[in-house]
């Protein structure tokens, strides 16, 4: 059936990734074609440098320096430059010239995603991008089109390995942040650099796209809020872990339903660290994976969980989309539209109303406990739990005391100014951390 | 964008998830079509009794007993009246109109796949069945699509949310077989006649499915090793909980690299109780809840997780069939035909290799422990650990003695030989269970 039908592929980019997508490309050829229902002819692969050295052995004559001349005539592009520019160019070229486009490139669709699926739809083609969320595990897919008949409530995902790594060895080890981060970079599971993984910023890209395709709605990058873990201490971890939690830092997309002005649907798209309780599945994502739970009105709760970034891994996404992508060619037609059409305004974190859990270090003398009551009080927050520890000092001096406070639900804005109170009380040495409780 | 298509829909059946399927396409219709590309118009609902009892408000006239008037002109034809006819004469009829068409109908996909897979080929139409297998949960459409890339080379599922909620009691409360399926049938886990489900019929059905997709290879059901999970006892679980592991009712689908006459690949489908080490993620798998963990060369492991059958949840993926079958009825071109190229040869059970914990009771006496050492060496089963435990006589009289031995792997053949040898030895009192060990 593979005799005559061929399809031309044309690669941009030979990082790890890309040269394991070359390299599987060829070494499966016959298989992918018999899944395709073509051969699968990858045509060249672009590059700026032809010296640079490659991850896997392929041949000199395959690289080029010229994208443009590569991208005209393919029939299906694979886009794992990475980055904003070259990367959008190349593939609005693609698009108009009558290709279809996979990418892994998660930066260039948080901030540029509906001006390319805008130039998808007008020339029927699609664009694939399974590989630019948490590897591996199907997440594109099962929201785009599993789901497509369901009505998707809430997603929370732990879908940056670099974090997770961290929290769950600080975790199990009772160790503080700087020291994990340094070994994490010396084992190669964070980057020399960790800002991108570190402060959120990867995750909120991430968030953007997940959130965009389960509420067909475009969600700008800047919507997201966004806080890192570099504020969670061994002391956090502890605190977390008496209460029966374990911290994540969770992408959370969420349907707020009659949140909008108009009595509409709204949605909120938020990434922090989060207490999540240890029954709860996300708890028992270890080291490096990731997972994504997804709650939805019909399907009930969902989880989908694997190895996250990854040369290897990611060329699995990157391939299953290639061979979706020559399905998609041969069988004509046009291709799915990325859909927006629910456009559902985004709201402010200071809507939000969840759990939360403070911790103080407060003088340890009569009344602090009634001051701190008070000001929650007035600040519209409801207690749930209240521990107190003293600490005695060691020269027999007054001590400090924690006091570890569970909320009821309460809105952010109401939050956030109640602890500004509480520092300024003059009781309050120190607000340890104040963090949200997800997933109940 | 809705305004002016519109597709015709057909629901063969009306009981419990067909009528969910019905009620949600009429309540979410707006949303449907903006998903789909066009309005999902359902045009009938063919049933055996126009006056039996429905699970959902629905219009009268919607209702006809005329299958066969109903399913030539539409569209799209959703089957979920279950069973082998007339439901395959039903989906026959369609494809062969021009429908594509969407099914839960594991039994009859099990056993008429090809037959059906080929008359939709012939007129490139699409069979969506992503309901068939665990409910809710997407696992056809990331096998058949984001792993098309990639080689699956084993996948473990928990498809049976009735032996799995058993089993789960089972170990947590300690209790027998007999008393928990009483106890699941009062609260409707579990029907009048379990036998589809505690022997392993249903999972076997979905093991079919599953290894057909996967390893791109039709297997018959009864290719399919099959065993129940009726001879479970609570002395059994208890042995297992005590040696670390938890007891399942598992679906395997396994590639056998080099296991063909001629040296290629063979593969291995298998549903039996078998002992899954408690840190693995399927270990974590409660309730009525189903989870497939696939194994892949590139991908690594993953695991998809959720709800399994219920009315709802099956709905919600039947939907996402529905607008899946929408958008390519309207994108045109021919849908993706159920790859058999593959056809890989299935291996009967007595090839397996595996591990093994056999459990003995014996009389306490010299020498036992040498003799059932004996048999094991000269069957070729290699003792990895062996723990024996005397059980006193309450009268003080001689007792027994139980012994728990895990093998190394073996071969299923030897194993079997080997065990009748043990209970025809005189110094075995009786074979309590030999349960194979899965997931290392």
């Amino acid at each position: 059936m593979t005799d005559t039908r061929r399809l031309r592929v044309a690669l941009l980019g030979g990082g790890a990734v890309g040269s394991q997508v070359a390299h599987l490309l060829r070494a499966h050829s016959d298989e992918l074609a018999g899944r395709a229902g073509a051969a699968l002819d990858l045509v060249g692969i672009a590059v700026r440098d032809l010296d640079a050295p490659r991850d896997a052995p392929l041949p000199r004559e395959l690289f080029t320096t010229d994208a443009e001349q590569l991208i005209v005539g393919a029939d299906i592009v694979i886009e794992l430059m990475g980055g904003i520019e070259p990367a959008r160019t190349g593939i609005l070229l693609a698009l108009s010239s009558g290709a279809d486009v996979v990418t892994a490139n998660k930066a260039l669709l948080a901030t540029h995603g509906p001006e390319i699926f805008d130039a998808a739809d007008q020339v029927g083609a699609s664009v694939y991008y399974e590989a630019a969320v948490a590897g591996a595990i199907p997440i594109i897919r099962p929201l785009r089109d599993s789901l497509a008949g369901d009505r998707v409530q809430r997603i929370m995902g732990i879908v940056n390995g670099t974090t997770n790594y961290i929290l769950d060895r600080m975790d199990r080890e009772g160790s503080d942040f700087a020291a994990v981060l340094g070994d994490a970079q010396a084992l190669g599971y964070a980057e020399a650099d960790p800002t991108a993984d570190v402060e959120g910023y990867d995750a909120a890209q991430k968030a953007a796209i997940l959130a965009s395709l389960a509420f067909h709605t475009a969600v700008p990058l800047d919507a997201v809020h966004r806080e890192g873990i570099t504020q969670i201490d061994a002391q956090t971890m502890d605190a977390a872990r008496h209460a029966g939690y374990v911290i994540k830092l969770l992408a959370v997309c969420e349907r707020v339903v009659g949140g909008a002005e108009g009595g509409g649907d709204a949605i909120s798209v938020r990434v922090y660290p989060a207490l999540v309780d240890r029954d709860h599945p996300l708890a028992s994502v270890h080291g490096a994976n990731n997972a994504v739970f997804v709650q939805a009105e019909a399907a009930g709760d969902l989880m989908f969980y694997g190895a996250g970034a990854g040369g290897v891994q990611t060329a699995s996404a990157v391939l299953g989309d290639v061979v979706s992508a020559a399905r998609r060619h041969l069988a004509g037609g046009v291709g799915v539209g990325e859909s927006t059409r629910a456009n559902l305004p985004v709201l402010p974190i200071g809507t939000l109303t969840t759990r939360y859990q403070i911790t103080l270090e407060v003088a340890d003398q009569p009344g602090v406990l009634a001051t701190v009551a008070g000001i929650l009080s007035d600040g519209n927050v409801s207690i749930a739990t209240v521990e107190q520890t003293v600490i005695t000092a060691a020269d027999g001096a007054p001590g400090t005391a924690r006091i570890v406070i569970g909320t009821h639900r309460a809105l952010e804005q109401d939050l956030g100014e109640t602890v500004d109170h509480l520092a300024a009380s003059g009781v309050v040495a120190r607000v340890v951390s104040v963090l949200r409780v997800e997933g109940d």
